[in-house]
């Protein structure tokens, strides 16, 4: 275990767990939803607007960062907290999700992966150790392994043999993360000394393969434990299934992360199963297209009929956007293609979500956290705006 | 003159002048720079960031306004204060120099011009009046008439009729300004009661014709006098030049607005010639295009000379780019394409702007106004970054 990580779990309610996840560069409480800042930046909003957000955790993309402006290059500027100029948390996927699903040209060996970046396409190579050392340059609070994602629908065969490979990966990535945090990697000191590093479940909706990957990714050790593979158009009912299957086998002790989700409901009902931990790109893309989240499910402000409507987005939202912007105003800034169309709706979708984040955990600690998500689930389908 | 209008003079230094408007939404402190905000929105940047910037008051285009989302829209949502979430003054151009210099096909005559809009290609009517009628609408604090600006270089006779048609619109908008005042135009009560009017000299570079535009523009009456029709391709000097010969022939004790200019060069000359107001897209535009103005001249944040520059952009700077980021992030955030990068460096050239103007006016209280100019010209043009 890294020094500078712990886990404490202070409520339970069902399965629903509230916790509280102490990371080198500060608190996390869980359930937690990160915002999404693939290359180093929230799409749409400055730091200190992510910060004004109450985010309490960020997630960045090693594979981007790789690419540009290159790891090398945060590790001079002190890693990516300094370089962002983000004081609280981050977490850093490995690459793997972006290898497997985002490139064009890759060859898979056992060793790892050459693929060609989507900008020039010049080569790189990434494996378990290699996605360990960009993480240690990167100097995020928690690393990812590297590991290989499947596609939905895929068969048993593929997915057994991606999970079997990225349990062997798993035991590489840990080495090579133990081997960096006693400083036997030289000449590569990690930004963040306290770094901590999460295995990744795999296994697509096969529960057989999901409990062969939880026991090998336990057996390994890891501070945290993230589900991968799902939430890549499965259905919503297959992906609870399997969120709730596999964290049902997770070391009690330790945070559970799914990785990629969701609307809000996919939160809601991922945190009725056990899960603590979040990460999605829905509040900031759909914000950039005009979609904003509302407690009464969400709005297309470019529709027509918001043209004179004076009323904030959300009535129940105390977001700057509704505390001072009506529904006319954003529609006309999405029409017109203004700037500041992007960074309001942004704001108010983060804020969203994180706000239900909040709410989340305050239901669990009063021990309703069925009737909080009865109640959101209800308001939330009335779609009557 | 309008109830809610007042200009003072508290300071002088050479021609140089230190005042104090009152407006109907609040005081600007001048010499002044107007961020642009075209349509509502200054390109960038929220309204909380405009007002966090410190500014006093913002410019908006009644013709793009007028196109979308319309000025009777705007009038149902309560002006344009309450529409853009902006609670300090506005100044709305007239939409003569759109008409005159962005619109394709338009048909000019006495009583006003037809043109069509570049959203849809819709017709639409200009004349005096309907100028008036859109800003009662739209309920900005300075209204200003509509005029018809020429482009550069234009011979003497169509300087000379511009000019002419100019002052008998002066005389038209005023009559239905005041109409509008005594609310003698029905079902059309302004959004801003105490809304003032500017009239705007013509007369390109001509002297001659300044001085009859002056004469007759001041013999209309306005609360305050704007010089059109530069800072539209001639030469510094010669802009230099004529605003500081009209500017002396304007009434002392009217505020004086250079329209659309400038570099912080031009701010500085023209401050020096007896300017009191000024707008201008450079700070905003070139921020999206990775320029960043510096006490030392502007920097092209895009440049590989900055992918490892761990200084500020502007290492004299106090806004909150300057105080949390690095050239290197900055020119990462423009290379990725993030919308970031846009907001960071508004913020910052709209601070350089404001910030500008803010030194002038305690370098004329100090006394000190031909020292300032000297100091900062020669450190502005070290370029030495």
């Amino acid at each position: 275990m890294t020094a500078d990580f712990a886990f404490e779990i202070t409520a339970r309610n069902g399965r629903a767990r509230r916790g509280r996840m102490q990371l080198a560069h500060g608190v996390v409480d869980t359930p937690a939803f990160m915002p999404v800042g693939t290359r180093g930046a929230v799409k749409g909003i400055t730091m200190a607007q992510l910060n004004d957000l109450g985010a309490s955790i960020m997630l960045s993309n090693t594979y981007h960062l790789h690419v540009r402006p290159g790891d090398e290059s945060i590790a001079r500027a002190g890693g990516l907290h300094a370089f962002a100029g983000w004081t609280k948390p981050i977490l850093t996927d490995s690459g793997g999700f972006q290898v497997f699903s985002l490139s064009g040209r890759r060859k898979l060996s056992e060793e790892g992966v050459v693929f060609q970046s989507h900008l020039d396409g010049s080569d790189h190579f990434l494996s378990p150790e290699v996605a360990a050392d960009i993480q240690a340059r990167l100097g995020s609070d928690i690393a990812m392994v590297f590991d290989e994602c499947t596609a939905w629908p895929v068969t048993h065969e593929e997915a057994g043999a991606a999970m079997q490979r990225t349990l062997r990966w798993a035991r590489r990535a840990r080495d090579r993360f133990q081997a960096l945090g006693d400083g036997r990697v030289p000449d590569l000191p990690r930004a963040t000394p306290g770094q901590a590093q999460f295995g990744i479940i795999q296994g697509s909706t096969f529960k057989d393969l999901r409990d062969a990957s939880v026991a090998g990714t336990i057996a390994v050790g890891f501070e945290g434990y993230a589900i991968g593979g799902l939430s890549v158009g499965e259905p919503s009912e297959a992906m609870y299934d399997i969120a709730g299957h596999t964290a049902e086998q997770l070391p009690e002790a330790s945070p559970r992360y799914l990785m990629g989700a969701g609307t809000p409901v996919d939160l809601l009902e991922a945190v009725a199963r056990g899960i603590d931990m979040f990460d999605c790109v829905l509040p900031t893309r759909n914000a950039r297209n005009g979609q904003l989240f509302t407690r009464r499910g969400p709005i297309s402000i470019k529709n027509a009929r918001y043209a004179d409507d004076l009323a904030p987005p959300d009535p129940d939202c105390t977001c700057p956007t509704c505390r001072a912007h009506s529904r006319a105003y954003l529609r006309h800034l999405f029409q017109a293609g203004e700037m500041a169309s992007g960074i309001l709706n942004t704001v108010h979708n983060l804020h969203f979500y994180l706000d239900t984040m909040a709410g989340i955990r305050k239901a669990i600690e009063f021990g309703i956290y069925e009737e909080f998500m009865k109640a959101f689930l209800q308001t939330y389908s009335e779609a009557n705006q």
